[in-house]
Protein backbone atom coordinates (compact mmCIF):
# COMPACT_ATOMS: atom_id res chain seq x y z
CA UNK A 1 0.00 0.00 0.00
CA UNK A 2 1.14 3.58 -0.95
CA UNK A 3 0.14 6.16 0.90
CA UNK A 4 -0.33 9.54 -1.26
CA UNK A 5 0.52 13.08 -0.10
CA UNK A 6 -3.68 13.42 -0.80
CA UNK A 7 -5.13 10.17 0.72
CA UNK A 8 -6.55 10.40 3.63
CA UNK A 9 -4.44 7.88 6.22
CA UNK A 10 -7.30 6.13 8.80
CA UNK A 11 -5.97 3.74 11.82
CA UNK A 12 -8.52 0.81 12.67
CA UNK A 13 -8.70 -1.13 15.65
CA UNK A 14 -10.55 -2.08 18.58
CA UNK A 15 -11.28 -4.43 21.71
CA UNK A 16 -13.30 -7.48 20.18
CA UNK A 17 -10.33 -9.11 18.30
CA UNK A 18 -9.43 -8.54 14.68
CA UNK A 19 -12.48 -10.84 13.34
CA UNK A 20 -14.93 -9.91 15.27
CA UNK A 21 -17.78 -8.25 12.68
CA UNK A 22 -17.97 -4.87 14.09
CA UNK A 23 -14.43 -4.33 13.28
CA UNK A 24 -14.88 -6.03 9.86
CA UNK A 25 -17.72 -3.21 9.33
CA UNK A 26 -15.69 -0.51 10.36
CA UNK A 27 -12.90 -1.29 8.20
CA UNK A 28 -15.16 -1.93 5.10
CA UNK A 29 -16.97 1.73 5.43
CA UNK A 30 -12.98 3.66 6.31
CA UNK A 31 -11.67 2.08 2.82
CA UNK A 32 -14.44 4.28 1.59
CA UNK A 33 -12.48 7.47 2.89
CA UNK A 34 -8.61 6.30 2.46
CA UNK A 35 -6.37 4.10 3.31
CA UNK A 36 -6.34 1.75 5.87
CA UNK A 37 -4.17 0.71 8.35
CA UNK A 38 -5.75 -1.70 10.84
CA UNK A 39 -3.87 -2.96 13.98
CA UNK A 40 -5.80 -5.06 16.65
CA UNK A 41 -5.49 -8.24 18.79
CA UNK A 42 -6.46 -11.34 17.31
CA UNK A 43 -8.76 -12.40 20.17
CA UNK A 44 -11.08 -10.16 22.23
CA UNK A 45 -9.71 -7.37 24.92
CA UNK A 46 -12.76 -6.13 26.34
CA UNK A 47 -13.25 -4.24 29.41
CA UNK A 48 -9.32 -3.57 29.02
CA UNK A 49 -10.25 0.22 29.39
CA UNK A 50 -6.82 2.57 28.18
CA UNK A 51 -4.12 -0.32 29.62
CA UNK A 52 -1.01 -0.34 28.79
CA UNK A 53 1.64 -3.00 28.46
CA UNK A 54 4.63 -2.31 30.27
CA UNK A 55 5.20 -5.86 31.79
CA UNK A 56 5.41 -8.17 28.53
CA UNK A 57 7.05 -6.87 25.17
CA UNK A 58 4.75 -5.90 22.21
CA UNK A 59 4.80 -8.14 19.06
CA UNK A 60 3.34 -7.16 15.81
CA UNK A 61 2.60 -9.18 12.61
CA UNK A 62 1.70 -7.98 8.87
CA UNK A 63 -0.85 -10.15 8.10
CA UNK A 64 -2.12 -9.20 4.86
CA UNK A 65 -1.64 -5.99 2.60
CA UNK A 66 -2.76 -4.99 -0.62
CA UNK A 67 -3.50 -1.15 -2.70
CA UNK A 68 -5.83 -0.34 -0.18
CA UNK A 69 -5.50 -1.26 3.35
CA UNK A 70 -2.79 -3.66 5.93
CA UNK A 71 -3.66 -5.40 8.54
CA UNK A 72 -1.79 -5.88 11.30
CA UNK A 73 -2.41 -8.35 14.33
CA UNK A 74 -0.44 -6.88 17.65
CA UNK A 75 -0.60 -8.84 21.47
CA UNK A 76 -1.31 -5.25 23.10
CA UNK A 77 -4.26 -3.30 24.26
CA UNK A 78 -6.04 -1.55 21.77
CA UNK A 79 -4.27 2.03 23.40
CA UNK A 80 -0.88 -0.20 23.01
CA UNK A 81 -2.35 -0.52 19.23
CA UNK A 82 -2.31 2.74 18.54
CA UNK A 83 0.50 3.91 20.27
CA UNK A 84 2.64 1.30 18.39
CA UNK A 85 0.75 2.21 14.94
CA UNK A 86 1.53 5.88 15.26
CA UNK A 87 5.36 5.63 16.39
CA UNK A 88 6.32 2.45 14.50
CA UNK A 89 3.92 0.69 11.50
CA UNK A 90 2.33 4.36 10.15
CA UNK A 91 4.25 6.30 7.36
CA UNK A 92 2.93 9.46 8.84
CA UNK A 93 0.59 10.60 11.46
CA UNK A 94 -3.39 9.59 10.39
CA UNK A 95 -6.12 11.75 9.62
CA UNK A 96 -8.21 10.08 11.80
CA UNK A 97 -8.59 7.24 14.38
CA UNK A 98 -11.69 4.65 14.21
CA UNK A 99 -12.37 2.58 16.95
CA UNK A 100 -15.17 -0.13 16.78
CA UNK A 101 -17.75 -1.16 16.23
CA UNK A 102 -17.84 -2.55 19.25
CA UNK A 103 -20.21 -5.32 20.11
CA UNK A 104 -22.47 -3.57 23.32
CA UNK A 105 -22.65 0.01 23.70
CA UNK A 106 -20.21 2.51 25.64
CA UNK A 107 -22.33 4.89 26.56
CA UNK A 108 -22.45 6.59 30.16
CA UNK A 109 -19.74 5.72 33.01
CA UNK A 110 -18.88 2.37 30.24
CA UNK A 111 -16.78 5.13 28.52
CA UNK A 112 -14.17 4.52 31.48
CA UNK A 113 -13.70 0.64 30.99
CA UNK A 114 -14.13 0.39 27.05
CA UNK A 115 -11.24 -0.35 24.83
CA UNK A 116 -13.02 1.19 21.97
CA UNK A 117 -13.06 4.80 23.85
CA UNK A 118 -9.38 4.24 24.97
CA UNK A 119 -8.43 3.64 21.31
CA UNK A 120 -10.08 6.99 20.25
CA UNK A 121 -8.61 9.13 23.30
CA UNK A 122 -5.18 7.72 22.48
CA UNK A 123 -5.73 9.16 18.74
CA UNK A 124 -7.30 12.36 20.28
CA UNK A 125 -3.66 12.65 22.47
CA UNK A 126 -2.38 12.78 19.61
CA UNK A 127 -4.49 15.68 18.10
CA UNK A 128 -5.94 13.06 15.98
CA UNK A 129 -9.40 13.16 14.68
CA UNK A 130 -10.78 9.96 16.83
CA UNK A 131 -14.13 8.14 16.98
CA UNK A 132 -15.11 5.10 18.73
CA UNK A 133 -18.10 3.36 17.16
CA UNK A 134 -20.58 1.27 19.81
CA UNK A 135 -23.71 -1.42 18.39
CA UNK A 136 -26.43 -1.61 21.33
CA UNK A 137 -25.50 -5.17 20.93
CA UNK A 138 -23.51 -7.97 22.54
CA UNK A 139 -24.76 -10.38 20.05
CA UNK A 140 -21.77 -11.87 17.81
CA UNK A 141 -24.76 -11.90 14.91
CA UNK A 142 -25.78 -8.48 15.39
CA UNK A 143 -26.96 -6.58 12.67
CA UNK A 144 -24.36 -4.01 11.30
CA UNK A 145 -26.18 -2.72 8.63
CA UNK A 146 -27.53 0.28 9.92
CA UNK A 147 -24.36 0.74 11.50
CA UNK A 148 -22.11 1.72 8.09
CA UNK A 149 -25.08 4.36 7.00
CA UNK A 150 -24.24 6.16 10.36
CA UNK A 151 -20.25 5.82 10.40
CA UNK A 152 -20.53 7.76 7.02
CA UNK A 153 -22.76 10.43 8.30
CA UNK A 154 -20.18 10.76 11.26
CA UNK A 155 -17.03 11.01 9.08
CA UNK A 156 -18.94 13.42 5.99
CA UNK A 157 -19.50 15.43 9.36
CA UNK A 158 -16.23 15.82 9.98
CA UNK A 159 -15.09 17.04 6.65
CA UNK A 160 -12.03 18.28 6.59
CA UNK A 161 -12.02 19.92 9.52
CA UNK A 162 -10.14 18.54 12.70
CA UNK A 163 -11.96 17.98 15.61
CA UNK A 164 -10.10 20.10 18.76
CA UNK A 165 -6.85 18.69 20.55
CA UNK A 166 -7.90 16.13 23.33
CA UNK A 167 -11.35 15.88 22.05
CA UNK A 168 -13.28 12.94 20.55
CA UNK A 169 -16.39 11.65 19.52
CA UNK A 170 -18.00 8.39 21.11
CA UNK A 171 -20.94 7.35 18.56
CA UNK A 172 -23.40 4.80 20.75
CA UNK A 173 -25.71 3.19 17.56
CA UNK A 174 -29.48 1.52 19.03
CA UNK A 175 -29.58 -2.20 17.00
CA UNK A 176 -32.71 -2.00 15.30
CA UNK A 177 -33.03 -1.51 11.77
CA UNK A 178 -32.03 1.61 9.33
CA UNK A 179 -35.64 2.60 9.05
CA UNK A 180 -36.32 2.64 12.67
CA UNK A 181 -33.89 4.90 13.54
CA UNK A 182 -35.09 8.66 14.50
CA UNK A 183 -31.47 10.22 13.51
CA UNK A 184 -28.37 11.78 15.55
CA UNK A 185 -28.40 13.18 18.25
CA UNK A 186 -25.65 15.18 20.30
CA UNK A 187 -25.69 14.49 23.43
CA UNK A 188 -23.81 14.71 27.12
CA UNK A 189 -22.34 11.71 29.08
CA UNK A 190 -25.47 10.17 31.11
CA UNK A 191 -24.91 9.60 35.16
CA UNK A 192 -24.82 6.68 36.12
CA UNK A 193 -23.11 3.52 37.77
CA UNK A 194 -22.73 -0.38 37.36
CA UNK A 195 -24.18 -2.39 39.86
CA UNK A 196 -22.14 -5.26 40.34
CA UNK A 197 -24.04 -8.86 40.88
CA UNK A 198 -20.96 -11.09 41.53
CA UNK A 199 -21.44 -14.44 40.78
CA UNK A 200 -19.78 -16.63 43.32
CA UNK A 201 -18.99 -20.22 42.90
CA UNK A 202 -16.37 -22.84 43.85
CA UNK A 203 -14.08 -24.62 41.65
CA UNK A 204 -13.73 -28.59 41.27
CA UNK A 205 -10.84 -28.36 44.54
CA UNK A 206 -13.76 -26.22 46.27
CA UNK A 207 -12.19 -23.26 46.19
CA UNK A 208 -14.27 -20.21 46.04
CA UNK A 209 -13.98 -17.78 43.11
CA UNK A 210 -16.26 -14.99 41.34
CA UNK A 211 -17.49 -13.62 37.99
CA UNK A 212 -18.04 -10.23 37.31
CA UNK A 213 -21.37 -9.90 36.20
CA UNK A 214 -23.85 -6.68 36.66
CA UNK A 215 -26.65 -4.37 35.18
CA UNK A 216 -26.43 -0.67 34.66
CA UNK A 217 -28.25 1.64 36.74
CA UNK A 218 -29.15 4.99 34.61
CA UNK A 219 -29.55 8.29 37.47
CA UNK A 220 -31.36 9.96 35.32
CA UNK A 221 -33.51 7.90 32.98
CA UNK A 222 -35.92 10.79 31.88
CA UNK A 223 -33.02 13.04 30.98
CA UNK A 224 -33.21 13.41 27.18
CA UNK A 225 -30.17 15.34 26.35
CA UNK A 226 -28.15 12.36 27.38
CA UNK A 227 -26.40 9.45 25.57
CA UNK A 228 -28.47 7.13 27.18
CA UNK A 229 -31.82 8.60 26.57
CA UNK A 230 -31.21 8.82 23.01
CA UNK A 231 -29.68 5.02 22.78
CA UNK A 232 -33.18 3.34 24.51
CA UNK A 233 -35.09 5.74 22.02
CA UNK A 234 -33.99 4.43 18.99
CA UNK A 235 -31.37 7.36 18.03
CA UNK A 236 -28.27 7.49 17.26
CA UNK A 237 -25.73 9.29 20.31
CA UNK A 238 -23.15 11.55 19.79
CA UNK A 239 -21.11 12.45 22.61
CA UNK A 240 -17.69 14.90 22.49
CA UNK A 241 -15.60 13.60 24.92
CA UNK A 242 -12.49 15.05 26.61
CA UNK A 243 -9.23 14.23 27.75
CA UNK A 244 -9.29 16.70 30.52
CA UNK A 245 -10.71 14.95 33.43
CA UNK A 246 -10.72 18.48 36.13
CA UNK A 247 -14.57 18.95 37.50
CA UNK A 248 -14.07 22.63 37.23
CA UNK A 249 -17.53 23.45 38.70
CA UNK A 250 -15.64 22.10 42.34
CA UNK A 251 -12.29 23.67 42.21
CA UNK A 252 -13.80 26.64 44.24
CA UNK A 253 -15.91 25.04 46.58
CA UNK A 254 -12.29 22.27 47.40
CA UNK A 255 -10.65 25.44 47.71
CA UNK A 256 -12.59 26.32 50.81
CA UNK A 257 -12.83 22.82 52.19
CA UNK A 258 -8.72 22.86 52.37
CA UNK A 259 -8.65 26.78 53.65
CA UNK A 260 -10.54 25.43 56.80
CA UNK B 1 -11.76 -6.87 63.19
CA UNK B 2 -15.39 -5.74 64.06
CA UNK B 3 -16.63 -2.55 62.36
CA UNK B 4 -18.68 -0.41 65.09
CA UNK B 5 -21.64 1.97 63.62
CA UNK B 6 -19.12 4.85 64.78
CA UNK B 7 -16.00 3.52 63.11
CA UNK B 8 -14.52 5.20 59.90
CA UNK B 9 -14.48 2.05 57.69
CA UNK B 10 -11.62 2.52 54.92
CA UNK B 11 -10.81 0.61 51.99
CA UNK B 12 -7.76 0.71 50.44
CA UNK B 13 -5.75 -0.51 47.47
CA UNK B 14 -3.46 0.14 44.65
CA UNK B 15 -1.32 -0.95 41.27
CA UNK B 16 2.01 -1.42 42.75
CA UNK B 17 1.50 -4.64 44.65
CA UNK B 18 0.52 -5.63 48.31
CA UNK B 19 4.27 -5.44 49.43
CA UNK B 20 5.17 -1.70 48.07
CA UNK B 21 5.86 0.77 50.42
CA UNK B 22 3.79 3.16 49.03
CA UNK B 23 0.79 1.28 49.61
CA UNK B 24 2.57 0.33 52.89
CA UNK B 25 2.90 3.88 54.17
CA UNK B 26 -0.89 4.88 52.94
CA UNK B 27 -2.30 1.84 55.05
CA UNK B 28 -0.52 2.59 58.23
CA UNK B 29 -1.87 6.61 57.75
CA UNK B 30 -5.28 5.21 56.92
CA UNK B 31 -5.53 3.04 60.66
CA UNK B 32 -5.39 6.20 62.36
CA UNK B 33 -8.53 7.29 60.80
CA UNK B 34 -10.77 3.76 60.89
CA UNK B 35 -10.74 0.45 60.53
CA UNK B 36 -9.10 -0.81 57.65
CA UNK B 37 -9.44 -3.40 54.65
CA UNK B 38 -6.49 -3.98 52.28
CA UNK B 39 -7.50 -5.67 48.76
CA UNK B 40 -4.59 -5.94 46.16
CA UNK B 41 -2.82 -8.22 43.89
CA UNK B 42 0.74 -9.31 45.00
CA UNK B 43 2.46 -8.46 42.01
CA UNK B 44 2.35 -4.75 40.48
CA UNK B 45 -0.23 -3.89 38.06
CA UNK B 46 0.99 -0.58 36.60
CA UNK B 47 -0.45 1.22 33.80
CA UNK B 48 -3.88 -1.07 34.05
CA UNK B 49 -6.17 2.06 34.25
CA UNK B 50 -9.32 1.43 34.68
CA UNK B 51 -9.37 -2.15 33.47
CA UNK B 52 -12.54 -5.06 34.52
CA UNK B 53 -10.78 -8.61 34.36
CA UNK B 54 -14.19 -10.45 32.72
CA UNK B 55 -12.39 -13.67 31.18
CA UNK B 56 -10.87 -15.48 33.69
CA UNK B 57 -12.15 -16.29 37.09
CA UNK B 58 -11.48 -13.57 40.31
CA UNK B 59 -10.18 -14.85 43.58
CA UNK B 60 -9.50 -13.60 46.58
CA UNK B 61 -7.51 -14.86 49.82
CA UNK B 62 -7.33 -13.27 53.59
CA UNK B 63 -3.87 -12.63 54.54
CA UNK B 64 -4.06 -10.57 57.36
CA UNK B 65 -6.96 -10.01 60.33
CA UNK B 66 -6.30 -8.28 63.63
CA UNK B 67 -8.92 -5.88 65.75
CA UNK B 68 -7.49 -2.83 63.44
CA UNK B 69 -7.64 -4.27 59.72
CA UNK B 70 -8.15 -7.23 57.49
CA UNK B 71 -5.42 -7.62 54.38
CA UNK B 72 -7.11 -9.60 51.38
CA UNK B 73 -4.90 -10.30 47.80
CA UNK B 74 -6.81 -10.68 45.36
CA UNK B 75 -5.90 -11.67 41.62
CA UNK B 76 -7.63 -8.61 39.60
CA UNK B 77 -7.04 -5.47 39.04
CA UNK B 78 -7.45 -2.12 41.00
CA UNK B 79 -10.79 -1.62 39.80
CA UNK B 80 -12.02 -4.78 40.64
CA UNK B 81 -10.00 -5.01 43.78
CA UNK B 82 -12.82 -2.18 44.47
CA UNK B 83 -16.04 -3.81 43.40
CA UNK B 84 -15.12 -6.94 45.04
CA UNK B 85 -14.55 -5.56 48.04
CA UNK B 86 -17.92 -3.01 48.03
CA UNK B 87 -19.98 -5.80 47.02
CA UNK B 88 -18.03 -9.37 48.72
CA UNK B 89 -15.98 -8.60 50.73
CA UNK B 90 -16.71 -5.33 52.95
CA UNK B 91 -19.93 -5.37 56.01
CA UNK B 92 -21.00 -2.09 54.50
CA UNK B 93 -20.06 0.43 51.66
CA UNK B 94 -17.27 1.82 53.48
CA UNK B 95 -16.94 5.44 53.79
CA UNK B 96 -13.58 6.36 52.01
CA UNK B 97 -11.62 4.70 49.23
CA UNK B 98 -7.80 5.49 49.45
CA UNK B 99 -5.92 4.72 46.47
CA UNK B 100 -2.01 4.44 46.54
CA UNK B 101 0.60 5.76 47.45
CA UNK B 102 1.77 5.17 43.67
CA UNK B 103 4.84 5.18 43.24
CA UNK B 104 5.39 7.49 40.08
CA UNK B 105 3.39 10.78 39.38
CA UNK B 106 -0.66 10.53 38.39
CA UNK B 107 -0.48 14.19 36.94
CA UNK B 108 -2.07 15.57 33.89
CA UNK B 109 -3.24 12.91 31.29
CA UNK B 110 -1.55 10.00 33.17
CA UNK B 111 -4.94 9.77 35.08
CA UNK B 112 -5.73 7.76 31.75
CA UNK B 113 -3.67 5.01 32.13
CA UNK B 114 -3.55 4.98 36.11
CA UNK B 115 -4.55 2.17 38.29
CA UNK B 116 -4.16 4.27 40.96
CA UNK B 117 -6.65 7.06 39.73
CA UNK B 118 -9.12 4.43 38.04
CA UNK B 119 -9.73 3.07 41.70
CA UNK B 120 -10.58 6.36 42.96
CA UNK B 121 -13.04 6.93 40.24
CA UNK B 122 -14.51 3.33 40.98
CA UNK B 123 -14.79 4.06 44.44
CA UNK B 124 -16.52 7.72 43.22
CA UNK B 125 -18.98 6.09 41.27
CA UNK B 126 -20.38 3.95 44.24
CA UNK B 127 -20.87 7.71 45.92
CA UNK B 128 -17.92 6.98 48.20
CA UNK B 129 -15.32 9.75 48.96
CA UNK B 130 -12.08 8.90 47.41
CA UNK B 131 -8.40 9.83 47.26
CA UNK B 132 -5.42 8.62 44.86
CA UNK B 133 -2.32 9.56 46.10
CA UNK B 134 0.82 9.38 44.15
CA UNK B 135 4.39 10.39 44.62
CA UNK B 136 6.94 11.64 42.06
CA UNK B 137 9.37 9.01 42.48
CA UNK B 138 9.26 5.38 40.72
CA UNK B 139 12.16 4.44 43.09
CA UNK B 140 11.14 1.46 45.29
CA UNK B 141 13.36 2.86 48.17
CA UNK B 142 11.83 6.41 48.03
CA UNK B 143 11.03 8.58 51.01
CA UNK B 144 7.41 8.44 51.84
CA UNK B 145 7.32 10.57 55.19
CA UNK B 146 6.22 13.52 53.50
CA UNK B 147 3.37 11.78 52.39
CA UNK B 148 2.53 10.71 55.64
CA UNK B 149 1.77 14.15 56.77
CA UNK B 150 -0.25 15.29 53.69
CA UNK B 151 -2.12 12.34 53.53
CA UNK B 152 -3.56 13.17 56.89
CA UNK B 153 -4.53 16.99 55.82
CA UNK B 154 -5.83 15.53 53.36
CA UNK B 155 -8.08 13.25 54.51
CA UNK B 156 -8.91 15.78 57.54
CA UNK B 157 -10.24 18.34 55.01
CA UNK B 158 -12.44 15.63 53.88
CA UNK B 159 -13.68 15.76 57.30
CA UNK B 160 -17.14 13.63 57.74
CA UNK B 161 -19.04 15.81 54.23
CA UNK B 162 -18.56 13.49 51.79
CA UNK B 163 -16.98 14.46 48.49
CA UNK B 164 -20.00 15.11 45.78
CA UNK B 165 -21.11 11.70 43.98
CA UNK B 166 -18.95 11.38 40.92
CA UNK B 167 -16.01 13.11 42.19
CA UNK B 168 -12.56 12.27 43.23
CA UNK B 169 -9.57 13.57 44.09
CA UNK B 170 -6.16 13.17 42.51
CA UNK B 171 -3.03 14.12 44.88
CA UNK B 172 0.35 13.94 43.57
CA UNK B 173 3.20 14.56 46.00
CA UNK B 174 6.82 16.36 44.84
CA UNK B 175 9.35 13.83 46.26
CA UNK B 176 11.65 16.24 48.52
CA UNK B 177 11.65 16.30 52.77
CA UNK B 178 8.71 17.91 53.76
CA UNK B 179 10.62 21.24 54.75
CA UNK B 180 10.75 21.45 51.28
CA UNK B 181 7.19 21.06 50.35
CA UNK B 182 6.30 24.62 50.12
CA UNK B 183 2.12 23.96 50.50
CA UNK B 184 -1.21 22.36 48.75
CA UNK B 185 -2.83 23.77 45.40
CA UNK B 186 -5.83 23.16 43.91
CA UNK B 187 -5.36 22.67 40.16
CA UNK B 188 -6.64 21.63 37.02
CA UNK B 189 -5.02 18.67 35.15
CA UNK B 190 -2.22 19.71 33.24
CA UNK B 191 -2.48 19.75 29.28
CA UNK B 192 0.26 17.11 28.02
CA UNK B 193 0.64 13.72 26.44
CA UNK B 194 2.96 10.86 26.52
CA UNK B 195 5.90 10.87 23.76
CA UNK B 196 6.05 7.30 22.90
CA UNK B 197 9.82 6.11 21.87
CA UNK B 198 9.43 2.18 21.49
CA UNK B 199 12.77 0.40 21.98
CA UNK B 200 12.68 -2.25 19.00
CA UNK B 201 14.63 -4.83 20.27
CA UNK B 202 15.46 -8.47 18.55
CA UNK B 203 15.11 -11.75 20.45
CA UNK B 204 17.07 -14.89 20.17
CA UNK B 205 15.57 -16.02 17.11
CA UNK B 206 16.08 -12.97 15.39
CA UNK B 207 11.88 -12.02 15.58
CA UNK B 208 11.11 -8.37 16.46
CA UNK B 209 10.18 -6.83 19.75
CA UNK B 210 9.26 -3.68 21.41
CA UNK B 211 8.81 -2.24 24.59
CA UNK B 212 6.54 0.70 25.42
CA UNK B 213 8.96 3.71 26.76
CA UNK B 214 8.09 7.24 26.51
CA UNK B 215 8.53 11.00 28.18
CA UNK B 216 5.60 13.66 29.18
CA UNK B 217 5.25 16.45 26.85
CA UNK B 218 4.03 19.00 28.80
CA UNK B 219 1.87 21.48 26.69
CA UNK B 220 1.65 24.26 29.07
CA UNK B 221 4.77 24.02 31.14
CA UNK B 222 4.21 28.15 32.48
CA UNK B 223 0.28 27.82 33.68
CA UNK B 224 0.73 28.27 37.14
CA UNK B 225 -3.07 26.60 37.82
CA UNK B 226 -2.04 23.02 36.98
CA UNK B 227 -0.79 19.76 38.64
CA UNK B 228 1.72 20.03 37.09
CA UNK B 229 3.33 23.25 37.71
CA UNK B 230 2.44 22.35 41.49
CA UNK B 231 4.52 19.58 41.46
CA UNK B 232 7.29 21.03 39.82
CA UNK B 233 7.33 23.47 41.83
CA UNK B 234 7.34 21.65 45.21
CA UNK B 235 3.70 21.91 45.68
CA UNK B 236 0.89 18.59 46.56
CA UNK B 237 -1.02 18.75 43.98
CA UNK B 238 -4.84 18.30 44.66
CA UNK B 239 -7.27 17.89 41.34
CA UNK B 240 -10.87 17.01 41.70
CA UNK B 241 -11.86 14.50 38.87
CA UNK B 242 -14.91 14.22 37.42
CA UNK B 243 -16.10 10.31 36.07
CA UNK B 244 -18.27 12.77 33.35
CA UNK B 245 -15.88 13.14 30.76
CA UNK B 246 -18.38 15.13 28.57
CA UNK B 247 -16.67 18.17 26.26
CA UNK B 248 -19.59 20.34 27.34
CA UNK B 249 -17.77 23.49 26.06
CA UNK B 250 -17.73 21.64 22.17
CA UNK B 251 -21.32 20.79 22.44
CA UNK B 252 -22.87 23.63 20.42
CA UNK B 253 -19.70 23.76 18.11
CA UNK B 254 -20.54 19.77 17.52
CA UNK B 255 -24.30 20.35 16.63
CA UNK B 256 -23.64 22.77 14.21
CA UNK B 257 -21.32 20.60 12.79
CA UNK B 258 -23.57 17.95 11.79
CA UNK B 259 -26.54 20.10 11.07
CA UNK B 260 -24.87 21.10 8.11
Amino acid sequence: MIVEKEDKLILVTNDDGLYAPGLRTLFEVMEEFGKVVVVSTLESQSGMSQALTVKTPLRVKLLEENDKHRIYSCNGTPTDSIKLAVNQLLERLPDFVAAGVNHGANASVSILYSGTMAAALEGCLYGISSVGFSLNSFSRTADFSACREFIRIVMTSLGTEPLPPGICLNVNIPEVGKNDIKGIRICRQSKGNWKEEFEKRKDPMGKTYYWLTGSYNNHEPDAEDTDEWALRNNYVSVVPVTVDMTAYAYLDKLRDRFSK
